[in-house]
């Protein structure tokens, strides 16, 4: 067995990242379906994807995080209560042997959100920790941290503990209002061709800009009572279609950092940590709110956590 | 050509409902395809449907209300700009004649909404001034009406006159997120079940009160923070499909006049105009805020709204 090198996954519901690994090198990479999308037993799966690298090395150890360690997953392993010390996680590392190869899940975090109601992530405690492990500033202090994405997270990080956390539905619900909705049918755009064209300044800057401003100021109206201008400035106003995609990204991603910063008293920074032009646009949003971002790439943080929990 | 008799239709963006009627008696009634739906001009679409009653009865007077006015529908009917008396409908509705038939087709509104934004609506105004012309009481004074429904409309009508009103996408939304989205999956419910069932207090009242509850207090957040809690409910606390799906629903019935109520001002009374197990849920809604409900149907209203504009 190849004691130098291992397989790093981050097995979301949607996607599998594999990379194979040494040290803190990546050597090669390769992608495979989500834990959503299986139809057969987990590590069956994953047999054929690392075949070829279990050809070449020997049974290599891997580490996985994210919905591997669901209850639909590989091994359920259980999710550790907030808050947690991050260090915690390599204790709670689920262990076994598959094929030959030791086998590590890590498992994710629940608490009880700002709002009262139970919080879950899976995969996200393995950034957060990766983000630990490449920024030794992180390990003191508070921080609020922001996972931008389908289920978007903001975690505050205190002294290397996650205290607590909170999940916003924004990505989920900009693809759904994106491609299912009545606010931005194709006949909505066509109509506003037939007024004259798209207005001079359309573009998707400045639709998002106008979408971080809308939600703003929704004050105690609700984020419902925002949506339906999505439509009605391309029907009324003649903006484009790719302007009110912008606007419709600028409206949720606005609501849920204009949301988020009073519900978590934050006052002078934040750490994004995620894909970085989805990061610059949650940077954009947290400026307007008076929040100074650092951004993380996402990836690197998943492979640094999963790096240390395997060296462990 | 009979005059006492006369077809009154609601052509909405996804239904056509038609009714064959004679001064205030419905005589019978049909549905066709919505305005979304055609692949053919709407005089040609809609002549099949009434063949049997123009065999029976001769060429009979056909109002409409709804899409039938927009860019897209059988001819456009512009919008009349808010604020606006209910009285001009009659002067605005476009009028000419198909098959020999006479047909009026009723005008939408506009206005700037209380979020600065483009407002339209096409079928309410009709059931508004239906609701009028039912109950003579709400011709003065100041009134606040709500429409639940796809895209549910809050409007202040004051002396006859609509002053200004407001869209929410609840009803969209809410099917959206029911059919499309991760909250609501059969793999949450089923992993439920393996935890030992349902919980005792399972049900859809109770789910749609708690929805209610977590709607209210929300605070600054967001809507998108309260969100997620439709999975965990169900994934954490073993709450049943049933429940988390009532609890959706009063998440967003609940978003939707939290934060309509006080963007209106309102203090005393609404009169909800629609179907009469949703009247009844933004009733409950309502109750929470303080305000009290009269409930009124919305296909009657609408009948009444097209009945005075085909007399006048």
């Amino acid at each position: 067995m190849n004691l130098e090198r291992y397989i790093a996954g981050d097995w979301g519901t949607s996607r599998l990242r594999l990379s194979l690994c040494q040290g803190e090198r990546v050597l090669e990479t390769r992608q495979g379906p989500g834990i959503g999308a299986l139809r057969e037993p987990a590590g069956d799966a994953l047999r054929p994807l690392i075949a070829g690298w279990r050809e070449a090395e020997g049974p290599l150890p891997i580490v996985l995080c994210g919905m591997a360690g669901s209850r639909n997953g590989w091994r359920e392993a259980p999710y550790l209560p907030c808050p947690v010390d991050l260090r915690r996680l390599r204790d709670a590392t689920l262990r076994f042997e598959a094929d030959g190869s030791p086998v590590a899940i890590v498992p994710g975090l629940s608490c009880q959100g700002r709002l009262g109601n139970p919080e879950v992530m899976r995969g996200e405690e393995t950034q957060i920790a990766g983000a630990l492990a490449l920024h030794p500033g992180l390990r003191t202090g508070r921080h609020l941290l922001c996972l931008p994405g389908t289920h978007a997270k903001w975690a505050w990080v205190e002294d290397g503990q996650v205290r607590d956390f909170l999940t916003s539905l924004t990505g989920e619900l900009f693809a759904l209002l994106r491609d299912g909705s009545t606010l931005l049918r194709a006949s909505s755009a066509a109509s506003s061709a037939q007024q004259g064209g798209s207005r001079a300044d359309d573009g998707a800057d400045d639709g998002f800009e106008r979408g971080l401003e809308s939600a703003a100021s929704v004050g105690k109206a609700s984020l419902l009572h925002a949506l339906f201008a999505v439509r009605t400035r391309q029907l009324i106003d003649g903006r484009s279609h790719e302007w009110a995609l912008s606007y419709l990204s600028g409206l949720m991603i606005g609501a849920d950092a204009h949301g988020a910063i009073p519900l978590f008293d934050a006052r002078e920074e934040a750490i994004l940590i995620g894909d970085g032009a989805l990061n610059e646009r949650y940077a954009k949003a947290l400026r307007r709110e008076g929040i100074a971002a650092s951004c993380l790439d996402g990836e690197q943080c998943a492979l640094a956590g999963l790096r240390t929990l395997w060296q462990s």
